[in-house]
């Protein structure tokens, strides 16, 4: 094993000293991009001379002369005269002339190395913390078209240095959302197995509905929803499952077959053939709920949000009371959702107590654990999950707290057969009988979709490069973190924390209040200035480029920050930089 | 312009004479996967070299002499002692020592250069007539671990060496589905710039739901929708739209919207509040549209099935006849679904007519043009959608005709406005309307997912490599080879065609005769031996590896194949050695 350190362990390992504060001009993209062309350049012009291209060359134009002389990161032997800076000239070259045309090959492996090049010099920035999240721009501006970016399509095509040019564009005004500073969303990170696995899915290119066409794939598919099924609980893994583009269509399914365990016949009927069915989910829950309910026709009314305590947790109580108020009208208690990690607190609803209510009303247990199964892969966290083995279906997103690339969300089902029963409609010219293989791996029918992504082989690959110990270390390694930043923030001047006691999962939630506002008495004048704050705190953060948080009002709460940290990159110098960072941006207000 | 010839144009520029028959172990994959590792070492070798690695080396092994020894497509100087044969060892290295890790930059990008040279390989391979089409092989036996690839997963990590080698396992038991020989499906090809597109997609790893993290992505996706809205032909590209995850999904919408258009109260109330209401597809339809009656409510009971006619085309004085008998009833005719290239037949459902009925009766006209949209791309192909403009809604799937990578998918609506309303529900944590930019940017409150793969990118770059023309000259080649191949077959003895006529799309559906069979009269006994032919032949084309393509029964028809041609690497060659492939595997049944 080779001896550098373990990126999963808490603490400053690659801390980084060079900080970008402030976001100052002297930080050249240019320059950046100068040393990128040149690894490039280096590695065509090596292959150039052993594989005895016949595609032109020119030497290096005085462009990337000048480019070459503000590199700052030049480890190279610059003068080393076995490595002719000759490239491929792209300027001539067009998509017509890549594989499958003849002799069609060298050009081929030359324009996807360069493609290789700006990709891995993007990652490499991604982790350099001298270099910004983003470099904001407004709408309008990438629509102007920016020092010849432009996004307009055209009726000729464009020759291969344009398309290089515009793939370097595109990262160059995107958002790095593996960067170590980056905690806007629930999903961030850039993990390199699972990078390498995305890549050959897309050269895989194929589709989930058959085992014909993805035989690697789907079997890779059922064994690693076992594996999820037996980390959720049930015995033996026992049990069904689908990978599906994201959480919101993961939840839905769970409706789904909610709905046609209890009432077949609306499969072939509508919903009409059913008495009045309600749906409950947690005032905090994630809005997927509501969306399927007023997709699958239940309606949105027919979803009754629970009440939370103080955390933002399920109060059993008051769900015991709303399913008996709804029998009291003669409605169905159908679905009850619980929430394990909520999308603003990271609140974990009581599934026990929620499980006990559905066992005596007969309604079917939904875990949407799109955020918070990662912890089960934690010995120290997954009792916050305690009782998710009583639910008759989960959904769980590893390209959430797992860190895999997005999209891979999996909805799994305790029953076998209920996906299958539910979404099958035979379609003759797929899922033909009479194949020369076992059928049953022929798993297309189960889902809604017909056509499906293969999102299944950068999480398996990841699992088999990390085992289910290192997911463990990324978990407990970003709960460490936030721990260290809710002790940090609480007794700290200018925070104010949203909710009271350590947080359950990584999210960590609190005002950052102004010196100005810091004497004020509570009232509506406070409340409407603290409102703006964060609002301003990050569109400043947003166009310096140092770093990215989320904002939201909830209830009666105005505007706060939810930080959470699912990047093993991020470290304790990060959170640091951070707290300090909303101080700076937002003292003057 | 580079002199060699566009791959767009039909006939035969690149037969690669070397054909897979009969299927030989003569073919030895071992010296490919030697050139594959030579090629990766000689990369890693140079940049050891040049930028001071620290990782540990080793002098290739003798397996690797010896795979070198095999090499059959050597063109290399082997003997350049300036690339010396060294490469990193990944046997001691592990996930762990990857960026983020400390150092890690190094480790990453020999890592992901190995990465690449197993890609480039397989890409190589793919367009190689040499190749197989698959190396087919059981469940069972895949589940029980050939030659070292074992699928379970672990507690433990594995190291980066063995995770190269489950790369190249999971691609050798894999389906080429660019191969110029596969016609399993309407999605084939391996497009070298879509390509590109996906890795460059994977590596920004980021989410459509707002502008926020998605600037470039979400302005490509708007005015990538507003382009093909233009081709539709609504004016000015106004409308709305959306990449979804698949036809089906974007089939989905369809429905969705149209409800919400004529009864919005179901958002909110459900099904029970609209009068029973009816949708009509063909009986030749993609089975999206049963699904998304079943999921959303309506029950498929109220989707009527409309007769079409020996072609597969929708006869509007049927759709007429049942929308009245519907309404007499006292239902309420909402929506129809016409196909825009059917799935097994390829046929055009006639817009214009069923258009006029559309009006007549107040019902939503949705076009799925998943299939056949790509034609609108061809000056000589789109009036076979003539009256597509007058739909209400279009699914139209880039990565079928177009040869997208998968996944991408669009549906289209007229009215703007609708998709937000119908599925809108604001969720604050995420949609804040005291952004900084102009927040009518984010787009993925229309969505009835939450986080949305950005699957725009490849197309975006695609459309710009090749220009509009270049789509056209693709759609036009695919479709002039498969009137060579009806051509061809038509009057071939042996060969029965499933209909009459010139397919209308690429899809050229027949049956194959085995001689036993010529002489019999038709009756049942040939008819269940007719059924059990395309069985077979295609359970032997499977194993042997020669090429792909699907077959299914269609209402009374027993078992017929149908031919797709979607990927332009297709030439007149694999058109005949399909046809004296069936011919050489079926002449003994």
């Amino acid at each position: 094993m080779a001896a550098s350190a373990s990126p999963s362990s808490v603490g400053d390992l690659d801390p980084n000293s060079t900080n970008l504060r402030p976001p100052s001009s002297s930080y050249d993209w240019r320059a950046v991009h100068g040393r990128t062309r040149k690894l490039g350049m280096k590695i065509c012009g090596f292959l150039q001379k052993n594989n005895n291209l016949e595609v032109k060359n020119r030497v290096v134009d005085s462009y990337n002369e000048q480019q070459s002389s503000k590199t700052f990161l030049t480890r190279d032997n610059e003068q080393d005269p076995r490595f002719i800076r000759t490239e491929t000239d792209f300027s001539n070259l067009y998509a017509r002339d890549l594989l499958p045309a003849k002799n069609g090959e060298e050009v081929t492996v030359q324009f996807l190395l360069e493609v290789f090049d700006i990709l891995t010099n993007y990652i490499r920035k991604t982790f350099d913390r001298s270099t910004k999240v983003l470099d904001f721009h407004h709408p309008h501006q990438l629509l102007e078209g920016l020092e010849g970016f432009n996004l307009e399509l055209s009726e000729q095509p464009e020759s291969l240095e344009q398309i290089l040019v515009d793939c370097r564009d595109t990262l160059k005004y995107g958002v790095r959302t593996g960067h170590p500073r980056f905690f806007n969303q629930l999903s961030t990170g850039l993990d390199i197995i699972g990078l390498a696995g995305e890549w050959l899915t897309s050269t895989a290119n194929t589709n989930m509905f058959t085992y014909e066409i993805a035989p690697v794939f789907v079997l890779m598919e059922q064994l690693t929803l076992k594996k999820m099924r037996e980390i959720v609980g049930w015995p033996d893994g026992e049990g069904d499952g689908i990978f599906s583009p994201g959480g919101a269509i993961s939840n839905m399914y769970s409706v789904m077959v909610a709905r046609y365990k209890h009432y077949p016949e609306v499969k072939t009927k509508g919903m009409t053939a059913a008495p009045r069915l309600i749906l409950f989910t947690s005032e905090h829950s994630h809005y997927s709920i509501q969306k399927a309910s007023a997709a699958l026709g239940f309606g949105t009314e027919n979803l009754i949000l629970l009440n939370t305590d103080d955390r933002g947790r399920v109060i059993p109580a008051d769900l015991e009371a709303k399913v008996i108020e709804v029998k009291q009208k003669g409605y169905v208690p159908l679905f009850v959702n619980a929430t394990a990690g909520s999308t603003v607190y990271g609140a974990f609803d009581p599934v026990h107590e929620i499980a006990d209510i559905c066992d005596k009303y007969n309604m079917w247990l939904h875990v949407d654990a799109a955020w918070g199964g990662g912890l089960l892969m934690s010995r120290k966290h997954r009792h916050k999950l305690s009782g998710i083995e009583r639910a008759n279906s989960v959904t769980w997103n590893p390209h959430k707290m797992m860190g895999v690339p997005l999209q891979c969300s999996a909805i799994l089902v305790r029953e076998k057969g209920l996906l299958q029963a539910c979404n099958s409609m035979c379609a003759g010219y797929l899922f033909q009988p009479d194949k020369q293989y076992d059928v049953t791996y022929d798993t297309g029918d189960k889902a809604v979709q017909c056509g499906r992504h293969v999102d299944i082989f950068k999480f398996w690959l990841m699992w088999k490069a990390k085992g289910t110990v290192g997911f463990e270390k990324h978990v407990d390694h970003c709960l460490e973190l936030s721990h260290y930043l809710y002790t940090k923030l609480k007794d700290l001047e200018g925070y104010e924390m949203v909710f009271k006691g350590e947080p359950q999962h990584t999210n960590v939630c609190f005002w950052y209040v102004p010196p100005s506002l810091r004497g004020m008495s509570d009232g509506v004048e406070r409340c409407q200035r603290l409102h703006k704050v964060a609002p301003k705190i990050k569109a400043m953060m947003m166009e310096s480029g140092t770093a990215m948080v989320s904002y939201q009002p909830q209830g009666d709460k105005v505007n706060f920050f939810r930080m959470v940290i699912s990047n093993p990159a991020a470290t304790r110098s990060d959170i640091d930089f951070l707290i300090e960072e909303i101080d700076r941006l937002g003292q003057g207000l």
